[in-house]
């Protein structure tokens, strides 16, 4: 199907350069901000509580991905994420581990009852913590027995549809199909490549990505999200295409970045394989 | 012109090793590190108040990058300017982010009141906010009302210059021209590629990479910092010239460690573009 | 000579994909991270006291690794060693800078006293300065008066030998040559390239692959760390091997992981060079 939005969204961030303030983790970091580049925004990070406020004014949009969290960039969630909101930012929740730890899923809870998250974006496990579930997150990756197929396509567009009716959050599970809903509607995501798990990085770069593409389409977070996570799932699909022989998980990732940076919108638009989920009558 | 003493400091590194002492963000912390082993320099990160005497002592050069600056590397930062210090170590300043939030700005000014820094790095506008201009930082980022011209560029020089005879320090204002001055002399230099913003790091390299060569030429800190300025510049160029039609910044990135790997004396002489900006008879 | 066991130690870390928490430096720990899933196992990173007991119970290895230690990580280090070691998981101490600072020194003395730790990976300053010797690390760099040499192989086997018995630990010191022992066998491996030095974290991912392997090999802590320095050795072997002209660096960094993730048990069963030390009749 054609969804003439995506195109829009793509262009939106390369036309706005949407400044983006991250409190994410020390793992990732670096890719998160050259991700941001690649796509057109323009990074910010800062976790310190007496800086972060000052920090998410300029911005306009914010990142809270607790990977390697601690009591002061908690506490940095907090004080940004409540500065955000008073400025009607996009604030994009990244629940990095909820379900490995207590602190992780409790802090993920938190901060999704607290703050008007515009999008989650997690894997099945973590949105199933945060839904309440008896989730069993194997570490920060998926738990094999989560993993969203045919199968199980409706039933994760509903789940993802009650949380986000629970929350008021657009919910965005990224895996080999990827399900992102709002209460009303909810789409499948099918772009993307097995090596984007094998680099560290791909869903905290996506939750970036997210929230430059929910500051540029403010009015609509649902496609913003969509349009983010295709535009991740391709631009695998385009890195993925560039491996040699010789060429491992260390070039997936450069020709990742690569293929952020040279997206264009009516690319996407062409390649992201996008489809309305049908929950059926019940809903 | 030429300026054989940009060749004598790109071998003084290679030839010396010196060690630098890196109190920096952790955004790009890994690029600092690898650019300064390119380099010919060796890196050392430390930021916990209890670690950074000991740490600095061994070293002959210390980075003060407030970019996520938090209270315990703060007082990091003190403890190991106020060592360096007596050691009569280069200090160098990279005030990122100075104008953007009360914090930084006061953790730069303060850090600059209270060491003999020998370099300050940053944009025009980070700079300004040191001079206690009305600066607007757009985040990490230059203010377009900012950027070095050359319809500016003398202006910009006696912005240098003024800020370089209060602090006592040599400063280094990069952008598309850049601008380096003490309190006598000023220096445009004209290398550099449009990709060098469109990687996070280039700045807090740059920093690193002026530590280094004002450890190895502590004679001279304005030559240093014109020689480590046009370093990365001309790695840009270099960096520029092997990108190919599906590269983006990912590559860039990796081309630029190459570049600043490869570089000799000789090489950065013959091609950076480096001249004495006149003041003017009012200085 | 042939060693079976280096194809076994491999293939098991593939098979088994195990989960290694890291408390790891902010200088290379997304290349830690990317080293581990390139190797096939998968990486956690969590230093916040309050989350490290939860994060290492999911686990089966933990890497201590004290770059860029603070008062708080340091605290998470001892509450995660504490519950891996009842749990009896893999432990893997890589004391980065013994011997630079004090608090350095110390930390690493605690952990190795407190913990049962299964292998201890550093270069021979940082072992010397865990050992007792008067050790004179260069920064985090050997000191060049402590490098392993044909000439000297015995005595630095013995003094590993030394250290493991009085710990219980693998002693594992890399370098030019890379001496790995036990209180009983002493093997040297010589692969390896010069350009495992030109670029920061090839000790620390190596650390990191040896927890792996160690988790994988939980019977022979010995083989598994003469494994995993294999591994890194060949791997800087065939990234070495790719170099072009213009590249420096930041290209062999990404040929390194790329040769981590294309690694296979029969080429490094081929290609390690690992050989018994014969320690001599006084041992």
């Amino acid at each position: 199907m054609d969804f003439p939005f995506i195109q829009t969204a793509v262009e939106a961030v390369r036309t706005q350069t949407p400044l983006v303030h991250c409190i994410t983790n020390y793992v990732t970091v670096n890719d998160c901000a050259n991700a941001l580049i690649a796509a057109g925004a323009s990074p910010i990070m800062s976790d310190e509580p007496a800086d972060v406020e000052d920090i998410t004014s300029i911005c306009g949009g914010l990142v809270l991905n607790i990977g390697t969290l601690n009591q002061r960039s908690i506490e940095g969630m907090h004080r940004a994420g409540n500065r955000a909101a008073e400025l009607g930012h996009a604030i994009v929740l990244d629940p990095v581990g909820a379900g490995a730890s207590a602190l992780r899923t409790q802090t993920a809870s938190d901060l999704l009852d607290e703050l008007p998250v515009r999008v989650v974006r997690g894997n099945m496990s973590e949105i199933k913590a945060l839904a309440g579930s008896a989730a069993s997150t194997r570490g920060v990756d998926v738990n094999p027995d989560d993993v969203v197929t045919d199968a199980n396509l409706v039933a994760s567009g509903r789940a993802a549809q009650a949380l986000a009716a629970k929350t008021g959050a657009v919910i965005a599970i990224t895996g080999a199909i990827d399900v992102v809903a709002d209460a009303q509607r909810a789409f499948a995501i099918r772009n993307g490549s097995p090596l984007l798990g094998k680099i560290t990085g791909s869903g905290c770069m996506l939750s970036c990505l997210v929230a430059a593409y929910a500051t540029a389409l403010p009015d609509d977070a649902l496609e913003a999200a969509v349009s983010a996570v295709a535009s991740m799932g391709w631009a695998g699909e385009v890195a993925a295409a560039r491996m040699q022989p010789l060429d491992g998980n260390g070039s997936f990732r450069t020709y990742l970045l690569d293929a952020l940076y040279n997206l264009t919108g009516t690319e996407l638009r062409e390649h992201a394989r996008v489809e309305p989920i049908d929950l059926g009558e019940g809903r």
